[in-house]
């Protein structure tokens, strides 16, 4: 016998215990926590995940998650379609809108270049976001990926790529180059000095910006 | 403008938002992993949740979850038929299959008693435990309730309702009580004394057993 009085019950725990981070016993407190709601609300439960993969589509610009072709964001006529933020994936853009201090597009890479787990250029969005600058009309890239040693590839993988459609010789581009900026390191707001690790703290004395008391 | 990019998505988060522990950030999260995921494994992971509500029943004896009218436990000819392991719910019934240590059959209560939340002994399955138990055939049940207020009222409950089977005066009852008994209370197997509760410790001095070396 399994250890489940029930079959359906057990599939339900096992589909749930999938998930990153949840556990068979969290699981199973889960389901049965499903199994007290009503019909409606379980049936609500499981159409939401059965029409997740099928009716959710990627913006064909940013490739942000959308409902339609073009995503909230980039369907806008409010942001500034000049200024492109190049995040790693949805939560990302999620928490710079969180901030309220953006106002531009953004381009989601899905991902960061990362050898150790063969992701390369390819599996990621790099070379529509270079089509999107070549087209010219950008006036700034601001570079928002995790500040790793991967972030830190891509970061400048994606800066060398710029650089390359404007050639700096030869006739002169009809686009130009947009300003790349990459978002600041330093300090978190609300840190204290003492247990801020030596790199951050020695970059935030190295890129000390001028105060304006 | 919604905080998500896509109806889709803020629907699913919903969703598992709505589990007791499930924050929106980790609902997010784990929506993005299923996005991640196959057509099928997606598709999987939905029609669980469709099938849980309409498929699972509960055993017509001991009120278990079942796939059939009968559990497997209640439907076993291995088991003992005559002792009636009362618990509080579903998973206790699965926590006390997983010691090993018992082989008789069930009564899932669905609850105890509790004032305070409005449950009552009509909302939970004591009458049908009654039933059982007046027809005989029992020869023990054992009280394995959580050691909470609540579980003590209901033990205490079900304790006299069982007496009032057997009435002991008038015409001999037709069928003999059954011994009741309680599951064993006191300090946590690899628990250091200094760190057991006052309560646990006086009782597990007071029920001390015979040592048998």
């Amino acid at each position: 016998m399994s250890d489940y009085p029930s079959i359906v019950l057990e599939q339900a725990v096992n589909q749930l215990a999938s998930l990153p981070g949840v556990g068979r016993r969290t699981a199973l407190r889960l389901v049965l926590h499903l199994l007290r709601q009503s019909d409606q609300d379980v049936e609500a439960f499981a159409s939401a995940f059965a029409r997740l993969k099928k009716e959710i589509i990627y913006c064909r610009v940013c490739h942000n998650i959308s409902d339609s072709e073009l995503c909230p964001i980039c369907s806008s006529t409010r942001r500034d379609h000049s200024t492109i933020c190049v995040v790693e994936n949805v939560q990302d853009v999620m928490s710079i809108e969180n901030t309220g201090q953006y106002n531009g597009v953004y381009h989601v890479l899905g991902g960061v270049i990362s050898p150790m787990e063969g992701i390369g250029p390819k599996e990621l969005e790099i070379d529509s976001l270079i089509e999107r600058i070549s087209k010219g009309d950008i006036a700034e890239v601001i570079l928002a990926l995790p500040t790793t040693m991967e972030g830190d590839t891509t970061n400048f993988y994606i800066y060398r790529r710029i650089q390359n459609v404007f050639p700096v010789t030869g006739n002169p581009s009809p686009v130009t180059l947009p300003k790349i900026s990459q978002i600041a390191r330093g300090v978190a707001v609300g840190n204290q000095l003492e247990y801020t690790d030596e790199i951050t703290l020695g970059r935030s004395i190295v890129n000390r910006t001028e105060f304006k008391g």
